[in-house]
């Protein structure tokens, strides 16, 4: 295993990357996944002065994870992790951890006080739901039926 | 008065007015009224293949007030109520109702179970939260801490 480096600047080749590994944790639905490209080239296409930051974690060439986030501009200071996917080659290695870590960190030194994160109530998010709790994280309101009727989205926030 | 008349299309002059009703209400930071003018930007781009849409009340020329709403593409069923504003001089003559009543019915058409509204819980929004509540709204959540610390969003949502 090289070294892991990470990488904030988006390439182009960042748009087939990031559907191949949202596609592969076998958590998101098409949509969703069409979602994750459309922020990459929301970024490509406004560079800095767009609303989302990315977070790479690159082993070599290989991009392992990445993670979406960015200031909530109708808050004073909430930010919001959009989007955290890893390789399931990679689950239980750390990456997500890594990830999140640097998220709150970056957003912390650009003056977030709380970080917000939207997952769902389903059973195969049990391992997700878990990781946000042992990363702190801690539950501030569930919305039932927001996904499909019986299917609760999760609202998870942690103050930095 | 004139007969008030509703409109779906989106016009240039709808930027101005927009950003004119939501500044008028002062209840809408200036970045939120930026928002509201960004999304009609988005809809004089993108035409109908924009995540966003439009209702307006017109009196004659005049607009009164407007809604921009819109299915919930990560869903299988939540639509989302973005924004709606009435002119304060048109307040209490049920513009709002006739604006949220017809987003109820659209939506619905257009395949929506749950209606999801985002408001503040500090205390110049209690008309606004009483305005939901008549319309049968139910609070699903209280995000403390949200817009800013000590300031909170409620989440509204009605089955329809």
């Amino acid at each position: 295993m090289q070294a892991l480096t990470l990488r904030t600047e988006v390439q182009r080749r960042d748009r087939e990357r990031v559907a191949e590994i949202t596609t592969a944790t076998d958590m998101f639905h098409p949509p969703e996944v069409a979602v994750a490209v459309e922020l990459v080239d929301d970024r490509l296409t406004k560079g800095k002065a767009s609303d989302y930051q990315f977070l790479f974690v690159d082993e070599g060439d290989a991009t392992l994870g990445y993670a979406i986030y960015g200031f909530n501009s109708m808050t004073k200071s909430s930010w919001d992790l959009y989007w955290i996917a890893v390789d399931p080659e990679c689950h239980g290695t750390g990456v997500g951890r890594l990830l999140l870590g640097e998220v709150e960190s970056r957003s912390r030194t650009g003056g977030c006080t709380h970080l917000w994160v939207e997952t769902a109530g389903r059973e195969n998010y049990t391992r997700t739901r878990a990781f946000y709790v042992s990363m702190g994280y801690t539950i501030a309101g569930e919305l039932e039926d927001f996904y499909a009727p019986g299917d609760s989205k999760i609202v998870f926030v942690k103050a930095l």
